[in-house]
């Protein structure tokens, strides 16, 4: 994660710091936090935008935290990487041009990579500390940089998208909470953009929160993103680091029904390196819990 | 969960309360701890087997901690019961006589009593200690014991399935962690028992720990399982606030195939009242992350 858009909040990474332990304690998951043992604090600072905490932890390998709340841990983050990415890339039957919007650690871009037929890789990350920090503290993550289809803008995605129309086959955004600096991303106008910047037959996949504590704020952005695109699904992956241990994604398309059956597989090499993503777990990843298929598409659809 | 058979280790629940949180500090998932904020502490004493902790929090209802493991909470807990009981249940074309070790807690109890067809509802849970605080301070999910098809026994679940020989169509295993108490619940001899304990075409479905931090222990008992049964799976849940998130089930047959999908469906009035199982959800469950597919049933087989 780790775009960005408005005026730092107040929140310090280092204030949730107890007895060698970092609590995300945060106002999106009220009476929870996951907590993790730190072994030595790598950074800290504030960027332009946030801030930026990255501790080595006991277990965990290198976590980086923004503004208070976690992005990435080296042991658990390939699974957010691998799906917000490959679910639209393989949903797609031929990607050739793919637009990050956030991403800064450089996860997605590496996943991204993976995909021989993509021709261009553009990046929009708002905030250079964030690229800066992931390629000191997490090289396995920015990484995604070296590959040569790869262009970055540090610039705010909505400008970059409205520069270029019609142009994107997939566009992943890879943000943080929807509190904050990020909060925009959340919103309608931001998936009108993307929209635009699709051609047709194009694929956004953003992140989507967590069924288990946002059904109220996943539904009414599921059935908005319903009325601008073709079509829109929901699907989510298990991660321990995030709250409540899973993260979503909402998904949407421009011309093309829904995206849980992938329109190409990995090659046998590819699905070699992958950890998390497969083309059955692709499809089973749409598959909601009865409580969260009722809240975010029935009830109140 | 609630099952727990030799002496009581030294952990003592209120030790992990530090400033008004629960912390979930255990061997089993170190370095990493979910926390929860509490409103006040409902009871704490030592039973004859284990340490007995139930507070009312902030946000996630009345939550049992046995041994300082979270057992349940009355936010999540469906998803967990509802898995364990309807996987087997609904595998089953028309199980008759259901055995329930350990789940003192009588949440499991409660979903099987949703299958109409059942006729027998046994229940061995070893810690009277368990039953007592969860009729107290868990009524949601204790009033599984008011079903008039339930028998409690509150003994040894391998004793009374040595007296109750090739009786049961399914057997569902609630126990709490491998490590202390319920350790013989994770061993080969007491999967042995459980499967003389059924009759022909049976299933037992029993809690398998998590697949995001036990593989090494999951592998060897589901390669030790196939030996035994005709047929051995893995299915998982996503539940907040068990370890990293997740939980697993292991499910074995006998003289019958796996039970990756459904020999019958809930009924409407059935599926309406269920919060986290659908019949799709049930194919979904068994689809796991490359990882833990690698991991389990592929590199060490």
């Amino acid at each position: 994660m780790g775009e960005s858009d408005s005026a730092p909040t107040g929140l310090c990474g280092t204030d949730l710091i107890i007895d060698g332990w970092f609590h995300e304690r945060g106002e999106l998951w009220p009476g929870q936090a996951m907590s993790l043992k730190i072994n030595k604090v790598l950074d800290h600072h504030r960027s332009k935008y946030q801030d930026v905490l990255v501790f080595e932890s006991e277990k965990h390998g290198n976590v980086l935290v923004l503004d208070g709340v976690i992005q990435v841990t080296e042991r658990d983050e390939f699974s957010y990487q691998e799906m917000i990415a490959h679910i639209p890339l393989f949903a797609h039957p031929d990607p050739k041009r793919v637009l990050v919007i956030g991403g800064g650690d450089g996860g997605v871009l590496r996943e991204i990579a993976r995909h021989s037929g993509v021709e261009e890789i553009v990046i929009c990350e708002l905030d250079q500390g964030v690229i800066d920090v992931s390629k000191k503290y997490l090289p396995s993550l920015a990484k995604g940089y070296d590959d040569p289809r790869v262009t970055v803008h540090v610039m705010d995605g909505a400008v970059f998208m409205e520069q270029n129309q019609n142009y994107f086959d997939v566009i992943i955004t890879d943000s943080s909470d929807p509190i904050g600096p990020a909060n925009v991303l959340f919103e309608t106008p931001f998936y009108k953009a993307m929209h635009s910047a699709l051609r047709e037959g194009g694929i956004v996949c953003t992140q989507g929160e967590c069924m288990w504590l946002h059904v109220d704020l996943i539904q009414p952005l599921v059935k908005s993103i319903g009325s601008i695109y073709t079509s829109v699904g929901y699907a989510y992956t298990t991660i321990p680091t995030y709250p409540s241990g899973q993260i979503g994604f909402i998904i949407g398309t421009k011309g093309r029904g829904e995206c849980s059956t992938p329109s190409r597989n990995p090659t046998p090499e590819v699905q070699k390196e992958l950890r998390y993503y497969t083309p059955e777990l692709h499809k089973a990843s749409f598959v909601l819990p009865a409580f969260a298929r009722r809240a975010i598409f029935e009830d109140a659809v």
